[in-house]
């Protein structure tokens, strides 16, 4: 026994401990909890890490995750076809969805251009991207990188790209709704003006 | 596609989202990076959550964590085989066996006293404490239980089993190396004032 109990229990500290965000003290936290915590319930979650790996991959035409070839996106004819939205990851998917104010249809790209960090324009989905608008029937491209400098370099490069071929959108920044202006930062504010609405 | 994404992923979400501490942000960031680890690891984790399930038990004599009948501190010779420290949980022995300052046994009751959740003295090893005693051989039991209400009133029950039986002691309540007074309750510097110690 070593100070950190029965080998089996270390080692699920030391896994638990690799995931992101998880430290010594929450691993340990963790362990004992699912030391004690009822078999199926420890058994759905090992069960449940084997499938995630096994059975989930990329769409073939966005690049979303997808259990098979195309994801339930790209293959519910429901959705408008006209219509990509743009994301640098498949979380993005996601957070998109759950506005319930999008129909048409994504294209992940896996990342943002980022050079310094070695990620090129060949390095993501772009030229796939590009292939999607080439063949046809897709009246607007959503750009929604996130509003950071990698994002922006990227959807300016999507745009110069797609640029007399595809009607090119890029989500509008300002402040989020429930912000108070004496915190917003002062790009936000800017870029809240700048973009500012007619009410009339 | 729900808007959590594939059915695998979603059910990943759930069952991290089980976990005590880990919110449904939380569960959702650990499976997209369980999503893209390597094999390896995550197979390493599913393997160590299974494992400590079939793999860690009980000690029969002092109830610590352990992967046989008896555990590895139990089952070392080397340790004082005259002193006992009682402590609520598991948890606590590998807090203990941290310090190095302790080189005796143990004896885990499993939780504390407290009338008022329905954990009476049955629920708790002390009978069996009382039997390590009355079976000889024991010089000293440490109170170690928590510096709570129901540790205190687990350590006072426990004493009081015991007295004249064997020499009985409690860990100190003092202030906290690295503390400063400003910030110590009054019920600490209390206990650190009833309990000062000559410096002659």
């Amino acid at each position: 026994m070593s100070a950190e109990g029965p080998a089996p229990l270390a080692r699920l500290v030391a896994e638990l401990a690799r995931l992101p965000g998880i430290g010594q003290r929450t691993a340990q936290r963790l362990a004992f909890y699912i030391l004690r915590a009822p078999d199926e319930e420890t058994a759905a979650l090992a069960t449940a890490i084997h499938e995630v790996k096994e059975k989930v991959g990329l769409c073939e035409r966005c690049f979303n995750l997808s259990e098979g070839p195309l994801c339930r996106i790209c293959s519910d004819p429901g959705r408008d076809q006209a219509t990509i939205c743009v994301l640098e990851e498949p979380a993005d998917v996601i957070s998109l969805e759950r506005t319930h104010e999008y129909r048409g249809l994504y294209h992940v790209l896996g990342g943002a251009l980022s050079p310094i960090d070695g990620v090129d324009a060949e390095d993501l989905k772009i030229a796939e991207l590009g292939q999607r608008v080439d063949d046809g029937g897709i009246e607007e491209v959503v750009l929604a990188t996130n509003p950071t400098t990698t994002g922006e370099a990227t959807a300016l490069y999507v745009a110069e790209l797609l640029r007399g071929k595809v009607r090119v959108t890029r989500l509008a920044s300002g402040l989020p709704i429930g912000a108070d202006l004496e915190h917003a930062d002062e790009v936000t504010l800017g870029k809240a003006l700048a973009g500012r609405l007619s009410l009339d």
